[in-house]
């Protein structure tokens, strides 16, 4: 089984250096939020990942959830672990106070998330749908529906998921054919089949709070026509306890890759009787406040996993024995393999990634926090924009990257990589998931380059370049050779975004097929602006801690040199334009 | 179950339009296999691999081998499918008319590795391992042993396996612990244990020959004293029968992210009898032999498998349907995905990778040939040096690519890749052994720059770039779009194994950290080189198949546009050297 240690000297660091948001810091709300608490909820968050939850994950492995008479039991021990995580109140660390929550921003609650993610992503994602709804239900329900149901969630007693997919639409819900009819008190009846529902039906919750998607039985057909619904498990009555149950029946769950031990459901929806959030047809919407934070989430679960097999790569190349280094001081025997020089860039090549991703992902977690609470709308907007910007971004990048990192993890361990023992090639089947669910990564890119770039509010992507642009332009004479270079892929970035925009123009093919290789480049860059403004902290507070520092410098190193070039080649292939791509006859 | 048609327009198009190397053409071996021959051939093996073979893939993942009563069991199907297997004679396909074999090119056996590799890789291993034994035993055993047991291997009855690994010697077999004690007989006493023995035991065969390498009781340590020894199952009679259990039992098979139905197998050898093969001390030249060709091998299981995930994909696209394309003509509901420029993009890099990886395979089974059988010596050996080149090339790169190919075939069947349902995530798994087994595919960058660049024969890959330079000097004015571009590329690797060569004299560390790169940047050119080769042919026979050669054309267009520039970035990356790599203190 992988050991993990979540690795909170990081963190802090960034909690305490890297607050550089002045937007952020004007947040009344979290004035209170001091190093020294969160240092406590972080020291405790490890504790019940490194110790409770770890072990879940070969559980879940070795034993599915499974549907046995119409119920979905979770693997052995999730129930007991479950219940001491909503003991522990870890469900309700980023919730309103008003519901019960302890109010933590998303620049705690993300390391929350990744820690996670690293310990099991099967377990996590029993409560993760749950924040998802609480999210959805608290920004759009009546107060009759928040009263009711938001306390339980927040408490865990009840969770929640999304049900957006059906056999024919996945990507596309303008072709979803569940029905919602209305009935005299005002409530639905919802009727249809959703499939790939996580956490569909489990045995952890007294309660599941479905928020489905539905064409109401009077509404145009096509994404128009599409209004959500809350659906329970088990009808609410009046004073709030659990009644009868709905009409909501398990027809099946999946056998997949990985992610085992999470269920997902094919839920049958009968007559399920449903209650209208938001407005009616404006269903997407509202489920996109739901979808775009959970996106965010889910590149973060890429970097949780990339973060305990980097760990356990690193572990295994310092006790395997192979082969003899170019340098190698032994008179008989082999070399531990960290000496070797390719396994070393194979571990920093993942170091560099993970640590810039989590700066990258705190930068992030300024901008949403500013974005949902900032007083002056116009600062909320702008910061809005950045992270729309940025979602489809950090969903498909680091989802991708976390590919890579398992992948050369299991490589760093050879045969023994690929066997079941070590558990390493489970890092590897449960990230798999991570580029697919919650919009396909082809699916973020083409959200990028049609939706993000700009908006109503102007051309976001010149306003990002030119934010990066400012707050690279430092003085220091020992982060110049970084900043040096980082202008030149920046310039790739504008000039490569420049081409996007005019091909908006001129043929939307290219921009389509040119969308994967313009996340990558966007994606690069913004790794890299993550790391100038560790850089320039390093420098700055550098006599402060000199070993921390000299790693983060010397990791920030490897990325300018080996991991950000391949922005440029993902900008050379994607100019050579689409029309060969698009006559091409496929026989 | 994914659906598997064998590309026999693409192979027979190799074969009668790509033997181009002259000294190939001169071979007296093989001047009556005709195309009339092949294409017989490969028609038939066609047919037992798709309608026979092909079921055995689920078969064997969702029933695993086993070991019961210390006997191993393959997947239910897989004894019936062998029989007829053997009885069609397809282990004998390249081996010696003297033995039985049917005497047939690596040019066209390469293709029915290919096919099978599509078809059931677990199943393929059952008898891939006889092949290279065979080759072991026809170039080094004594004429008695190759009487008494070639026609045996060549006919299926038994079966091979090569016994290397041991628990602390994966890579580094200098530190092999097996021994090997010399009776008064000549015969030798073999004790110790193998790990990862693919197909070390099952139930297809009468007897299972082992070819393992030992340390003679009065050897020296390190790789200088390792012997090879032919160790059966059985232990075989005078006559030849199958006689008494020799001293080898199976500890326990690995439990495996992929290749399920293939028996992997910990060996523990007690005084089991033992034939030295070759001579004492050499047994790992000995062993080199097979390892090279079977390395080889290992390539084209990559391309067999890229070959399916490709199908399946394109398949799927065509019957698929979700979101509207740039200029859909749609009115009401969703085009189909392989109408959307990203997937079309997706489906040619699969494309265009595969049919490059072909060519270049085919290019490299002219030169073994000429390797192995050319009269003139020096013919031979030059051969010889490009194949010892492009080996770790073919088995690196086609593996990769499998992994990438598998990887994004999977993204484009969304979440039903990623169930088990559809088979996709099976061909990711099965592939995933890949690059590691027959020396990681880090192993084989190492061994191409440190090895294979240069050795007592001068500069290969000067010679190699030479020719290839050469050979795409091309008059005709169509193809000097893509001569050009292949020129810029193919000046980086000149530059890159310039660096490399400069490195290797005074920092050998920045020529390890260096090594996977150096590797990619010759593979990308390497397939571009084999795609000016079938472009040549492309425009002179143009108006005999215009829509092949279409084909042909356009998708080696998107080659040198979108796949090719990845050879410059592995260029940039590497060329920033080692010396931050090597002083990282890794923590």
């Amino acid at each position: 089984m992988p050991s993990y240690t979540a690795p909170l000297e990081d963190m802090m660091f960034l909690f305490e250096k890297l607050r550089d948001n002045k937007n952020y810091n004007e947040l009344e709300k979290y004035k209170e939020v001091s190093s020294d608490l969160v240092k406590d909820i972080l020291e405790e968050a490890a504790k019940i990942n490194q110790n409770l939850i770890l072990p879940l994950a070969k559980a879940g492995d070795e034993n599915p959830a499974v549907l046995e008479n119409g119920v979905v039991r979770t693997p052995p021990g999730y129930k007991e672990a479950y219940k001491k995580y909503i003991e522990d109140g870890w469900t309700s660390l980023s919730c309103d106070p008003k519901y019960g929550g302890q109010g933590m921003p998303k620049t705690v609650s993300a390391f929350f998330d990744e820690m996670l993610s690293s310990a099991s992503l099967s377990f996590k994602l029993y409560s993760e749908l749950s924040i998802g709804a609480y999210n959805c239900i608290n920004h759009h329900a009546s107060d009759e529906l928040k009263e009711k149901y938001l306390p339980k969630i927040v408490e865990g007693k009840w969770s929640g998921t999304m049900c957006l997919t059906e056999p024919v639409c996945g990507t596309d819900l303008g072709l979803l054919k569940t029905k919602a009819e209305k009935q005299k008190d005002g409530t639905y009846k919802i009727s249809g089949q959703k499939i790939f529902i996580t956490s569909g039906d489990h045995d952890l919750t007294e309660n599941i709070i479905h928020l489905v998607i539905a064409r109401a039985t009077d509404s145009p057909t096509g994404t128009k026509g599409i209004s959500l619904f809350l659906v329970p498990k088990f009808v609410v009555n009046e004073d709030g306890s659990v009644g009868p149950r709905n009409g909501i029946s398990t027809g099946s769950i999946e056998s997949k890759m990985g992610i085992k031990g999470s269920a997902t459901c094919v839920l049958n929806f009968d007559d399920a009787i449903g209650y209208m959030i938001g407005k009616k047809d404006k269903g997407l919407n509202a489920m996109f406040t739901m979808m775009n934070l959970e996106r965010i989430v889910v590149g973060i679960q890429g970097l949780g996993i990339s973060e305990i097999a980097y760990q356990n790569s690193l572990a295994y190349a310092k006790e395997r024995k192979q082969g003899k280094t170019n340098k190698t001081k032994s008179t008989n025997g082999a070399d531990f393999i960290i000496e070797h020089a390719d396994i070393r860039r194979s571990l920093l090549n993942m170091k560099s990634i993970i640590e810039g991703e989590r700066a990258l992902c705190f930068w992030l977690s300024q901008q949403t926090e500013v974005s949902l609470n900032h007083q002056d709308e116009k600062v909320r907007q702008e910061a809005s924009d950045f992270v729309s910007l940025m979602t489809p971004v950090v969903k498909s990048l680091f989802t991708d990257l976390g590919m890579e990192i398992t992948n050369d993890a299991m490589q760093i361990h050879g045969g023994y990589g690929y066997t079941k023992d070590q558990g390493i090639e489970q890092l590897y089947r449960d990230n798999r998931i991570t580029p697919i669910y919650e919009g396909t990564n082809s699916v973020q890119a083409a959200d990028l380059v049609f939706r993000k770039l700009s908006n109503k509010n102007g051309d976001i992507i010149n306003k990002f370049i030119d934010l990066i642009k400012t707050e690279t332009d430092l003085k220091n004479e020992k982060i110049k050779p970084f900043t040096k270079e980082f202008s030149f892929y920046l310039n790739i970035l504008t000039k490569f975004s420049e081409w996007i925009n005019e091909k908006m123009k001129t043929d939307k093919d290219d921009v389509s097929a040119a969308a994967n290789d313009y996340l990558k480049t966007l994606g690069f860059v913004s790794v890299a602006y993550a790391w100038i403004k560790v850089l320039d902290v390093s420098f700055k507070d550098y006599n402060e801690n000199k070993n921390f520092f000299d790693d983060k410098i010397n990791t920030a190193k490897f990325y300018f040199d080996k991991v950000l070039p391949r922005a440029e080649q993902h900008y050379k292939s994607a100019i050579s334009g689409s029309s060969n791509i698009m006559n091409f006859k496929f026989n």
